[in-house]
């Protein structure tokens, strides 16, 4: 989806690297983070003073292969090394499918999923992860655990304005973003993490240093680059807009285009949202997140094997801790796919209704 | 050590990635490891077949963060999910350091370090690591463990003609390489791993997806430019020679200069090894490893400390799971440390004798 920016973008965000360059395993030897690269680190700083979506100030800055590395960072750091029992981690369903899979996949013994928080009772210490805006439904989040205890973790891979209006700078203790929801360049895995307290950010960057010895050096520069590309369109917006303009413009007709397709097919619902005002965009918007989260008819019980049954692919709601009904789709695609994707949508209905129709003679 | 090859070689190992390339997750989608890029796995068998240091054939090639994140692929992808205890994973004594360090890291149901292979007597199946050449000491490996049940990985980061002589392709189930060792690029972060069964590099692949999903493009990209520059100064070399040529030499002066002040010094010892015939370099020549494990007088019964007091800084032997009268120390640090450490380690006994005189007085 955003390959059109950065094509026209052109030259400015081509990445030179001569062999001889960023040789070493250090980045910054004496700082906190010392695979961090401090261009980058830069870059982070004026990009979130721009879009205003998140507070540095009084921050450590912690970069990652990808946010999902800096996930389990946060759970190491946060796990005790003493307990007698692993520490659980929750989060509200749907939440993202990924989370419970990483958390036990080597059944470690400092933390353990422990599912939906909504339904959380157990007594003492916990982690709350809280994705705002959600992956896979998109909605504004905020703690739902009701008892003292928990330390939260805030993904917020997806707070920038081309998903939703930045209403305020979060200001979180711990905060975790990713270029591959931002800019579109998953394949670089390159996430940071904004980060309070000192100790946390330290064992973060031991956790890092245990499970990779650092981050890519070459992406790091490379993101450095593109971040430069997106503060720069921000300030001097071209043809395009800034990458925000275009990238929010895209995803408000791509959201038109599904709306009407599921208007059209009468078989799905989709998550309504209410506008709120973007401080960086100036102006009011109703969230258009990069997953659409369509619930099936009732009658349908199955909606991924429905869909797949219809050449289209999803991610079923039980993957989310949530009913089958319910499915997940990339709103970022390439338009092609995209397009054959709302038109295959709109259509259902018909089809199904022929089905219906030749059953019933 | 490597910087001034790679400044000879110029912008022929340059890389140059536009803004808009490798965006997606996927290097290969269809396939088994879809985040490796096909133009590096092809340089990989290119530069095993002109060195002859491992055989590719038959092989699966698994991409890493560095060879780190693959060890940890290659633990979960042999551990049982459904075992009552974790599976034991050994090395025999002096090992990498960090071994027991990340295999621990987590607390993990699935594996669990278990310590030096050559006391290992626990019934039921276990993994040995056996690393060949060896870190800390250099020496040539074989698996040491004498029953059945164990699964090999060998760890061959060092198995490349500047450190050892290439006597024939190895031609084992698991074997791990990485940049870091062979070209100098750490700061890449890659690493990979030539797999024979395909169950075990599909569980590796699952391994790299949960933890990062994926491995950066933008670094292996980098890497098969790299790998490209070795392998053409191996089949057309500069006045540097081969990259090969180049290190090999280097690493060959080292350590005559090592071994004079270890002499001058007269506190201290180093392996011996015996020379060896090299396939690649045709000629016969005795290791000369990328750390030098040295052995303090047996008066002396903290050597780090000892040489810390000294200005010179090494690992102790304890990390190794040996005696701390052991450290280990980089062969690979730039020329001017290199001459530093040596000039320091070569002047220690007279200071000793100094201070002995001084205190006799």
């Amino acid at each position: 989806m955003y390959e059109r920016f950065w094509q026209q973008a052109g030259d400015k965000s081509t990445i030179v690297i001569p062999g001889w360059q960023s040789m070493s395993y250090f980045s910054d030897a004496g700082s906190l983070c010392w695979f961090l690269e401090p261009d980058f680190a830069e870059e982070i700083i004026r990009l979130h003073k721009i879009v205003g979506n998140a507070v540095t100030e009084d921050r450590h800055i912690v970069v990652g292969t990808g946010s999902t590395q800096l996930y389990q960072a946060v759970l190491y750091a946060l796990s005790p090394q003493d307990a007698v029992e692993p520490l659980s981690v929750v989060s509200a369903a749907p939440y993202y499918s990924s989370y419970p899979l990483i958390t036990d996949c080597l059944k470690s013994g400092l933390y353990k999923w422990a599912g939906d928080a909504r339904s959380f009772n157990k007594e003492g210490p916990f982690i709350e992860l809280v994705t705002s805006p959600n992956n896979p439904d998109g909605y504004a989040r905020q703690s739902v655990v009701n008892k003292s205890g928990g330390i939260l973790v805030h993904d917020l891979a997806y707070y920038w304005p081309q998903y939703t209006p930045i209403i305020s700078a979060a200001n979180h203790d711990i905060m975790l973003f990713t270029v591959s929801k931002s800019t579109g360049h998953a394949g670089m895995r390159i996430g940071w993490a904004l980060v309070k307290d000192e100790e946390v950010a330290k064992k973060m960057v031991k956790f890092v240093e245990l499970n990779t010895i650092g981050v890519s050096k070459d992406s790091q520069l490379r993101a450095a680059k593109v971040l430069q590309v997106v503060i720069s369109s921000c300030q001097y917006p071209t043809s395009l807009g800034s990458l925000f303009d275009f990238s929010a413009h895209l995803m408000e007709e791509r959201w038109s285009l599904l709306r009407a397709a599921v208007r059209q097919s009468g078989l799905f619902t989709l998550p309504e949202f209410s506008p709120g005002s973007c401080s960086f965009l100036n102006r009011s918007f109703a969230p258009q997140p990069a997953f659409a989260w369509l619930k099936c008819q009732e009658l349908m019980e199955d909606c991924e094997g429905f869909l797949r049954s219809n050449n289209i692919l999803t991610r079923s709601g039980k993957h989310f801790g949530v009913s089958p009904q319910y499915v997940r789709i990339s709103m970022l695609d390439r338009d092609e796919n995209f397009y054959i994707f709302v038109e295959r949508l709109s259509t259902i209905h018909l089809r199904h209704s022929i089905q219906v129709d030749e059953r019933g003679e």
